[in-house]
């Protein structure tokens, strides 16, 4: 059991040679997105742009390609075959298995809808992967009822439900989960095989291995829509430069608090937006480089 | 009678918990916007969200659907069925009526337009709703002549009207409304059973209980296009989060000016759009939750 | 012949009553705007805006309406019937004169393209609207061979042409035109019966009754796209507030300069793009309202 | 060979005399973009505009036409005959001769695709031009097995490849180029009679001539997606203005080093996006501008 604390963080960071060039720092495939829940495609893919990946690509349903390839610059966009309803078809599959051809990570989830064919779209993806995931959302809720694909699955897996996730991926109650979140977290990250990042105050990060974090940052203004959507996209940028899974899912979490940390201090706790988390996150990430300059 | 002063409100400001969450901060609906008038449904949407709900979405007509989800990051959308004008058709009552399901609050009038379908829309909605409503602009404008709506409604209402919309409110002279504004605040207050904001300098708030709030905050750089549509998303984000009609109608009337004032003093007066009380909500709100913290 | 300073156009401002509201500050309908120059109009409607208007309406050809709605907020906008090239069709004319019905100005021109059919539409209004016209850019050009018009015209006019735009308009070269600046002005505003804004190194303003202007304000930073967009904006935004074509024309070519020369202080005059201005506007106003306060 | 240092740029920037207009600073075509990659044109044309070209015009394949006017303003934008992938189509040629009438400068390449036929495209233009032309990114992969069109081309070509599009241009592999990068630089441009920007730390830049330019500034936190789309149109704008190809690539590689060191020092480098060497170009131009003054 560890403390997640800023000089543990620091010194997991990528460092960055002099001579290095965009493919050194990996590329995202970010599968997100259904009508009316574009930003929470959008705020994951910048996040993890502007946590220092190489590339980022966000694949969307095809109706909603003009939105998002409207409002992201950095980020490039792919339409992928969508379900009457604009959200994600099982036929996207073959599609996305050849994004990841040139992919080195994916996220998996934000804003996908609940929509039938779409949770079974994430099932079969889940089967098929061998490139570290991050899997949020409702790409989480899809595997309600269908937990034994986390432990099957060839690709290591980092998850971060809220406790209303978690509740419907273990059928307990979430005040069973609130019970012993420690204990819980270290039983689910050991039975799914994945990394497992439990929200909440403090938010947990228990690692198949038996290791757990505790997170030392984050305050309430971030119960916002979209906060989560932005760890997913902290997780997979940090991922894509080539940290574990389980020390991506920690140093995120970390990443992500103490941005919001700083984001609450100039907007305030009730006035935050999840936007405004990723806006500061570019900051805290140069102060904790410079330390390790100076280090 | 009391004056809005900034203790007051401060002390009316919910608190945020530690271990809180997005759901414990309310689901705000917002329903708004036609051809040419999706910027008022965009800063109403907006402003709720700044203000702290926890969630907010904003049902447009369908037409206008990918202009308001390609504006909009943190609020989710939702598309709405629509006259051939592009503004909302009375069809659209049962959509509405779903997604008040997952809603906490309802927000409904700006920039709907004087369409007839429309008003009627908004007269059927009235009487059918029960979560707390903030009706504006041109919601109320559909209520000119069918005022014991009002009355029998089965939800409570915050009224908004400008002079001009107070006028075909009550079918007085904007004169007759000038002369006297402190009755006519109470007077129709209590006749129609709902806290009325009554715009103007100062603004005037009312509750059907005999309380009436004279506002502290604001100035004319405040009278430009939008400013009212914040005012509207303020109060409804102050409902999500728990506060009576009352005290959510009066701080926010006070927090809408006090935003103004702060934004008036960087921007000037001339200069002032909508979107700069936006802007400096967040910093207004920053201030007073550091004085409850203080206190 | 006045020099144009601080103290002059300070005294025209228009002040704030307390109990002001939008409908004290005025409306303008810009009609501006074609397939590719959407920027131009924007650029427009949002210095009007910003220079104080109550209200304001952009009217662009029906197949760029979503462009508009997308990018704007505070300001409302319309589609016109198009020619099509996504430019606006003699058809339009009925529909901006019942526009013009809820406006008291109307800014004409900006990106409208050189389309016979959109040139001609200029030419018709111009003979019908009595409310004061700003007329710019592809406007101007399409009354070249046609400054007749000018003078019947039932409207104020106040016309912006850089020295290729009135190049075209007198049918004298450029060279012709810098030969005597000064002398041109007042020449043609008296014979057009229009306010003449001659833009270059001093601006000129000429009045038809014998006032001329010099500008003091301005930086060749401001060669740039859009520059002449935002000063049409600005004057429209004036003449809503009440100010006279000629003072609105002349405090419109300072204001704007001066904006110009603080947007040059931070982004230098390479780097300066025309949305600088637009962003430095309310910050001068400011400066210049609180010495109205002062004073 | 130089070592690229502030002053020598400094010495190459162009002044803006007091009477100067846009026309003055040139006109820049930028042909770019396909589904999915709009952002990379946005950034190049925007980058045009930055550096001071007095027009910049953004052509695209014609379904992607809105996407780019909603996000450009003061860049003008033009719609092209498109494959039905949403790339350039060779039926483009004609119209971007006809574009080319009133530009000085194209800056082709970045988002193109490797479609084919827009390959073809690039091909067929470059043995067309007379104006200065950037060349970069899919616009380079396209001539891959073509190079003899370079030294045939009768405009003057500057070309902008990082380690793998020179791969492929010369048919070395990476390993070879990073052997001697001065030599190849140099022997590259003498056989291809171009001027050739080979990136990398430092950035080198050969003229035809003989002349190399080693760079001083730029940090591994430009290694990001739209990195190069910036130096395209910074490269472009220079052109514009009237700089030689060879003074504007190696003034182009040192600003937008500059730009991004400066990027840097508030973003970090992990958090470091494209578009915010974008937003410190104006300020590390004005401030070398200043020096000019001062000199």
């Amino acid at each position: 059991r560890h403390l997640l604390g800023r000089k543990m963080v620091r010194g997991w960071l990528p460092g960055r040679a002099a001579d290095s060039h965009k493919g050194n720092y990996g590329s995202v495939l970010v599968v997100a997105g259904s009508a009316g829940m574009t930003g929470a495609a959008c705020l994951a893919a910048e996040a993890a742009a502007r946590t220092g990946a190489g590339l980022v690509t966000l694949a969307v349903p095809e109706g909603l390609h003009q939105i998002v390839e409207t409002k992201l610059t950095e980020v490039m966009t792919y339409p992928l075959p969508q379900e009457k309803s604009q959200s994600l078809s099982p036929e996207a599959l073959p599609v996305i298995m050849s994004l990841l051809d040139k992919a080195d990570v994916l996220a998996l989830g934000p804003g996908l809808s609940t929509n039938p064919g779409t949770a079974r779209l994430v099932r079969e993806l889940l089967g098929k992967i061998s490139a570290p995931c991050v899997l949020d959302a409702d790409g989480l809720n899809a595997l309600a009822g269908h937990t034994d694909i986390f432990k099957k699955a060839g690709a290591p897996l980092v998850l971060t439900p809220h406790p209303g996730e978690m509740a419907r991926l273990t059928g307990l109650s979430t005040a069973d989960i609130a019970r012993d979140r420690l204990a819980g977290a270290e039983k689910y990250s050991s039975l799914w095989q994945s990394v497992l990042v439990l929200k909440g105050a403090p938010s947990l990060v228990a690692a198949p291995g038996g290791n757990v974090y505790v997170n030392s940052t984050g305050n309430p203004g971030m119960a916002a829509g979209g906060s989560g959507d932005v760890l997913t996209g902290i997780i997979a940028g940090l991922l894509a430069q080539g940290l574990s899974p389980e020390r991506a899912a920690a140093a995120g979490v970390y990443l992500h608090g103490f941005a919001g940390d700083r984001a609450a201090a100039r907007k305030g706790m009730m006035g935050l937006l999840a936007g405004d988390i990723l806006l500061a996150l570019p900051e805290v990430l140069r102060e904790m480089e410079a330390e390790v300059f100076r280090a």
